[in-house]
C-alpha cells in the first residue's frame, strides 16, 4: 500500500524531526529506520524539504480554515477553539520551534503573523491599541507555549487553565 | 585595547548569531566584518562555543542572582522585576530561540526549566496546583514572547501591559 508507506514516512520523520531537528536527519535515516530503501523514499518524497511541507502542510490548511471561516463572537469559546487548533499540531510546533529556519523556507514567518493578527482581531475586534496587541501576545503566545510543555498530558487537563488564563490576560 | 577588541568581537558576533543563527556563523566571518585576524579573535576566544558562552553568560549570572536572592512577597513587583530581567537579555533570547542546540551546549535547558520553577514558586508559593502550573506557563511564557515580538519598542511601551496580562493570567 503506497499511502500507507508514505503516511509511515511521514510519522517517523515527524519523529525525527522533533527529536532530532530537521538538519540534522538525513532520509538515510528515515528510510534505514523504516526498512525501506533510498529509493523507495524518493518515490514518495523528492526531498527532505518536500517532506517537511507535507508535515506542516495539514497544520496549515487546518489554521487558514480556522481565520477564513471564523466569526467574531463569543470570545471565550474563540480562544477554546483556538487552544483546540495549535494542540492539534503541536508536534510540528515542537518541530518548527526547534528549527526556524523551517519557517523560513516554507515561508511561514510572515503568514503566522498574520494568522495571529486575524486571530486577535476576532477576539478583540479590528481596531486595537498597542497595549491590547500586548496582552493578546501574552494570551496567545502562552497558550501556545502550555501546548509545548505539556505536550504528554491528556488536552483536558491543559486546556481548561491554558483558556482561563489567557481569557484573563486579554481582559474578557 | 584588548577588553575593548573583545567587547566589540562579541557585539558583532551576537549581531550576526541573532540575525542568521550560529551555525551559520563562522569566526571568520566575524572576524572580517570586525577587520581583525583570526588569530586575532582566537587570542580573546578558542572556539565559537567559547564566544556564545561568553555572550550568554551574564543573562545566566543575572537571572541565577535574582532567583537566588529574592524573597516571596509582592508578586506584582516580581513579575514587573522578572520582566525588565528578560527584556535586558532579549536579544540572548532571541538567539537562543534561533539556535535550541545552543541550550543544549550550554547545559541550559534544565536550567531554565529550574529557573522558571523557582520563579513561579516566589509567585504563586511552593505548593501548586497543576491549573496554576499552566496559569504561569501562559504568564511567563506570554511575557517572554513580548520581549522578543517588541524587542524594538521602548520597554516603557511594553512592560506596562506585558505584567498587566501576566498579573491577569496568575489569577493576581
Amino acid at each position: 500500500m503506497p499511502s500507507d508507506t508514505r503516511t509511515r514516512i511521514q510519522e517517523v520523520a515527524r519523529e525525527l524531526f522533533v527529536s532530532q531537528g530537521v538538519q540534522n536527519t538525513s532520509l538515510r535515516q528515515i528510510s534505514d529506520r523504516l526498512g525501506i530503501t533510498k529509493p523507495a523514499l524518493y518515490y514518495h518524497f523528492a526531498s527532505r524539504d518536500d517532506l517537511v511541507r507535507s508535515i506542516v502542510q495539514p497544520m496549515v490548511e487546518d489554521i487558514e480554515r480556522f481565520v477564513a471561516t471564523r466569526q467574531p463572537g463569543d470570545a471565550r469559546q474563540l480562544l477554546e477553539d483556538y487552544f483546540e487548533l495549535i494542540w492539534r499540531h503541536r508536534e510540528v510546533t515542537m518541530m518548527m520551534v526547534r528549527e526556524l529556519s523551517v519557517l523560513g523556507y516554507l515561508d511561514l514567518g510572515t503568514r503566522m503573523f498574520d494568522w495571529r493578527r486575524r486571530i486577535i482581531a476576532l477576539l478583540l475586534g479590528p481596531e486595537l491599541t498597542q497595549a491590547q496587541h500586548i496582552r493578546a501576545t501574552v494570551a496567545l503566545g502562552g497558550m501556545s507555549d502550555c501546548s509545548v510543555e505539556y505536550a504528554n498530558l491528556p488536552v483536558e487537563e491543559v486546556k481548561p487553565a491554558a483558556v482561563e488564563a489567557a481569557a484573563a490576560a486579554l481582559g474578557l
